[in-house]
């Protein structure tokens, strides 16, 4: 049991302190290594695959919604980024500038993408002439550069991967419509397939995306209480159309300025997943996003028979739809339980000689830790329906979790000290201020998450200032 | 008529202009747009559709082999790019310099990665401990960047997509194993997948990889004669072990450095298919790689059933797995001919009232514009049946076009008079030594493209210096 034991005392607890038990858990689990790269990650297979079961999943999603997939340059010369004004200003402080192509010194310095709005108006000022051509709905997916100051693995660093839709529409109408139903694929993508619950809303004006009229959000609660912005979603208006002269004829032939929305989700949701659903032995999978749903581990697997019954349980599995994987390592059982704990795979079946005698396994769940002895004949059944309850628990015990961290607040005393104490959301009126939002960040290190789609009216007046109040915020300290 | 006849010759053709009628079909089969990032091109979606189709084709094959996807920084700082000598030499002079990261100036300047053997062995150097880890069979999708002078679309352009593969193995006999098998995948891959002849063979040392042992090809001709180098494999021996450190204890406790390889494919491919088997109309798409197979087109569509009948055998079709559009636009039905034409789409099923009324279709192939009359029960076999033909068909057609444009040369005179009217392979004996490339490639304009697996023995001395001959070359001009 020594072995064993090492592996999981390795993990800092998130007790004790979670940013370490994140850090732990990027590490153990195999999803990172860190490289020489100031401020990058190297993404090892057992991140990236995780990386590659979201594309899959987002990548269908926006499809059925008309979605195409088309690729930009990663370059934006420094007169392209310049054109839109409060984007320039929101982004130029954290780009990497290209100054030097071979040997020559370009003309004309280029910044990395930090995201690509820039790119798709130029594109779109040519791609689009009548409003036959519209509405365009592409997306690419690709990595970006920002260039922070400190940075954690997935949540923060100086490139990420994500995906940027970038939409153009005749009609202010139709945009808000995309703005939002985009919104709402980020929503059900988070909580259908990462079981992850979200409050969607919209972000006040002080915390909108660099450029847009409005940005919608979906915030996630992490287990330490503190919020994630887990998908974004925009509304520009005519705002980038006018600045770079996106123009459509009209049926009556009128010129008229598009109106565009951009939305994107990135790696920062590998993040999320282990923040809300893992524990002091790593990681914790949902099914439905897992690369392996089942190992299996023999126990004593030089008895005889016992390697023979694990390969022929693996192929039953697999031949149920189950990612299914067997491990055949020299490895003691012990030292396998933890690895495949630590890579929250959902299920592990046991199987040793007794149960291949008895014609049993032994089932047990990664997020509860119950066994159950199930007969070899019905193992497939029982297993598929086992990781559809625990897809379902785990997006409950988070929703609860939740729950049962959203305080809400009438007064600033009480606003103040549910900051100061209890990590999780706050509900608060606001007045509309941006002055309100900066005492309080100031204050209590508090941002406004976001002003939800479902108001709930807990007081006439602005938490921070007393005068009347026009909206229900979500506060909370966050990633 | 006058609106198709437009569309169709707007395209140069390519008895005219090969290198006008390419950039053509890249614009008018809408597979790309320029954009004001000197250099790169815009991918569009007809554009991306096929390189998404390439990747899950060659990603399923990569896997099947045990490779693993990963992800690594985009950026190499300088230090580490200039670890091995002949590498940073080879690309040193075609890379892009990050010198600042947002307001400040960097300590060191990093290169966007130009290909990522550095960051793999600076990687490796902590990963690999043990001859337990080995092999290590990692892979990444991602864009690099190359200052090229001159560009053009998917050919050569200073960012593009691909993949690299690279691994890192035990002993020399596994990685020139795996250097031949991922060189086999490209192969089968290119001409199962994509119906593209390729011959396999090594690189001389002059055109091989930047630090590589030795460099495996993939080369296939385009219809105008030149070759196009489709894929390579190369086989590291230790060498960047040794400028990296990259060591494992083997079973007897002694370090020892590993033995490594990387491969590639590029968006290059898809310049290759539109060379090999475009014509005067425009694109012609192998079925397999095709995102779309078959185009259902309605001719006088407002007539009663048409359109009722048009959706029926759409359905029909997808039905029986094939990747089916429905062009039920209000452009005339000779503009939409035109259009699937210049898409490349393999087979258009043409749907009139008489048609309808008769329970038929007109199945025309856009290979060959052979037009059958089928019952609609029989669709969707005979379609399916019919995308299989054309599939083994196109693949033949340009296998007869290389033999047809393969040349044997014996004596110089010989050589010179082929490379000088007659595009296409070269078959020569060689004595093995770079001075008489070099004389080759100035006198003529044509450089060794590989040394093929299967050696022909042509003659006893070297087609330029006289000298024993070591190994029959294929030489041509390439793109």
């Amino acid at each position: 049991m020594a072995k064993e034991k090492k592996l999981v005392e390795a993990i800092t607890s998130m007790e004790e302190d979670f940013a370490r038990w994140y850090t732990d858990v990027c590490i153990k689990a195999d999803l990172i290594g860190y490289t020489s790269v100031k401020g990058c990650m190297a993404i090892k297979p057992a991140g990236y695959a995780l990386w590659e079961n979201i594309q899959a999943e987002l990548d269908r999603r926006f499809k059925e919604t008309g979605v195409q997939n088309v690729y930009m340059p990663m370059f934006i010369p420094e007169s392209l980024l310049q054109k839109e004004k409060d984007h320039v200003e929101g982004f130029a402080p954290e780009v990497a500038w290209v100054t030097h192509g071979g040997l020559d010194e370009l003309q004309e310095r280029m910044c990395v993408r930090p995201t690509s709005e820039t790119l798709f108006c130029d594109f779109y000022a040519k791609d689009i002439q009548s409003h036959r051509d519209l509405p365009r709905l592409y997306n690419q997916w690709c990595s970006v550069v920002r260039w922070e100051k400190t940075t954690r693995p997935f949540l923060r660093s100086r490139e990420f991967l994500w995906q940027e839709g970038h939409t153009a529409h005749a009609t202010e109408e139709e945009a808000e419509e995309r703005t939002i139903q985009m919104l709402n694929v980020y929503a059900s993508f988070l909580e259908d397939v990462l079981a992850i619950p979200v409050i969607k809303g919209r972000k006040t004006d002080k915390e909108k995306f660099a450029g847009a009229a409005s940005t919608y959000t979906v915030e996630a609660l992490m287990h330490d209480g503190k919020a994630l912005q887990s998908g974004t979603s925009h509304n520009f208006g005519d705002g980038f159309a006018k600045a770079f002269g996106v123009q459509y004829t009209d049926k009556n032939n009128q010129l008229q300025y598009v109106h565009q929305t951009s939305w994107g989700m990135t790696t920062r949701v590998i993040g999320a997943l282990i923040m809300v659903h893992g524990d002091n032995s790593g990681l914790v999978l949902p099914p439905r996003i897992a690369p392996t749903q089942a190992m299996v581990i023999p126990i004593r697997q030089s008895a005889e028979g016992v390697m023979d019954k694990a390969v022929e349980v693996k192929a039953a599995l697999e031949a149920a739809g189950i990612r299914t994987a067997l491990d055949d390592s020299d490895k003691s059982p012990g030292w396998k339980f933890s690895e495949q704990e630590m890579r929250g795979i959902p299920v592990r079946v046991e199987l040793g000689p007794k149960d291949v005698a008895a014609g049993q396994a032994v089932l047990v769940r990664r997020d509860t830790r119950e066994k159950q002895i199930v007969p070899i004949e019905n193992l497939a059944a029982v297993t598929a329906e086992l990781l559809e309850t625990i897809q379902k628990d785990l997006f409950e015990k988070a929703l609860a979790h939740r729950e049962a961290h959203t305080y809400d607040a009438v007064t600033y005393e009480e606003f103040s000290e549910i900051a100061d104490t209890k990590p999780g959301f706050i509900r608060a009126m606001w007045c509309g201020e941006e002055a309100c939002e900066n005492k309080i960040k100031d204050d209590l290190s508090v941002t406004s998450r976001c002003i939800p789609g479902e108001q709930v009216h807990l007081a006439d007046t602005c938490i921070c200032c007393g005068k009347p109040a026009k909206k229900m915020v979500y506060w909370g300290k966050a990633y």
